[in-house]
């Protein structure tokens, strides 16, 4: 074994803890990205065949394959930050995520690690000050570990319980 | 000193932030059980003589011993997930766990764990599809260390600050 | 390096996971001390030339030096808890914190760490049983790690997503 393979080579307790401390450090970066408004640099934490989906509680469970943003390829995640990026002319519009219940469900033999996580989104608008629950829900992810440490995404669906989504533009999660 | 005596034989800080490991990954996969319905494998997670209660901050602290939900033993949770699995022919209604701010509070002797942790439950219904606050409050647990590893809650009691429940069936949390 | 040298000395990854570790513990016990209304104990988790704030997201951003709360040094801190559990005569008011996503940034020469955590603070009023959402944002911290272990914030500034504060008695958070 290399030192460029796979870190989390099994799937015992002890790889399963790893994993799961490697998945909090993930997510905490990538969410601080989308919550400082950084859309440009989110579809670095892709890896390039990468699938991304968002998509209702509903349309999941009946094996639907839609959602209010569906890209295949990290070249799809590019286009969509940057037509986000280019239309957004919108007032202040803050979104903050709040990540917890970590789930590692299994890392299978090339390291991949399956994981899961609940999510809330809380929106705040110049007209709604207050804020207000915007999303919440579970993601469902497959992390691929990087030969020089790190991991990135080869998979995530987002999965929101919440039916209304309140707003038109509908931003990555 | 057997293999099978308890894993967490101390109260230093080292094995308080080892349980505090054990008591995430327990407490994230409870929540899955919840999150996804599975109501039946809800008392597994409990020791036979376990002790369960969903009370107010206000009871709680005035020690009254009373609650939504009150259990003493195994027999009654799975009494319990019986009835409400039976009985809840409702339309489309998810519930999602928030749990963050776990504290391992003490370690005793025979191993047994305290910890607390903060939790939001999230409320999506039909008629309600932006989701809302359902409850916010804290768990005050006891955790058993299982031969085999693994936890069991001998005591989970949920005191929640929001004191109104929206809906008259009542989910275990 | 003698016994009392910081623990964190360095930052890499190890290191870093370390102080995430300490960060989350720190903050647990600082938010149930909050949770718990004891606000007599809160300016314990500072040094003694410490610094905190509560800003605006609008106000941080464009670096405007104000808050809705502004400490410098502990006195302060005492002051202001002394001032709060005098005059705060009201009806049942809980408030309760959630941290997530924790974030260490950086570990400087000294041993101090740099952090940041996003929070969701959850009111419930007598008039308001149902709880709300109080304020949503994230926490800038600077830990100092003490000779006997545990950690003190040396700064603290809580930049708030949320624009409006529904409450005219600002409480720490």
């Amino acid at each position: 074994m290399t030192k460029d393979a796979p870190v989390f080579d099994g799937d015992s307790r002890a790889a399963r803890r790893e994993a799961c401390v490697a998945v909090e450090e993930f997510n905490a970066d990538y969410c601080a990205v989308l919550d400082d408004g950084d859309l440009m640099d989110w579809p670095d934490f892709f890896t390039e065949d990468a699938f991304y989906n968002i998509t209702s509680r509903e349309n999941f469970d009946h094996g639907r394959p839609v959602g209010l943003v569906y890209c295949e390829g990290r070249g799809m995640l590019k286009d969509r930050a940057l037509a986000i990026a280019k239309t957004s002319m919108f007032g202040p519009r803050y979104l903050r995520h709040y990540l917890t219940n970590t789930r590692v469900t299994g890392i299978e033999a090339d390291g991949t690690i399956c994981a899961t996580v609940n999510y809330i989104l809380i929106e705040t608008l110049a007209e709604l000050p207050e804020g207000r629950l915007h999303q919440a829900g579970r993601m469902i992810d497959r992390f691929v570990p990087q030969p020089g440490g790190g991991l990135l995404l080869s998979s995530r669906i987002a999965v929101y319980d919440t039916l209304l989504v309140p707003n038109a533009l509908v931003l990555p999660v």
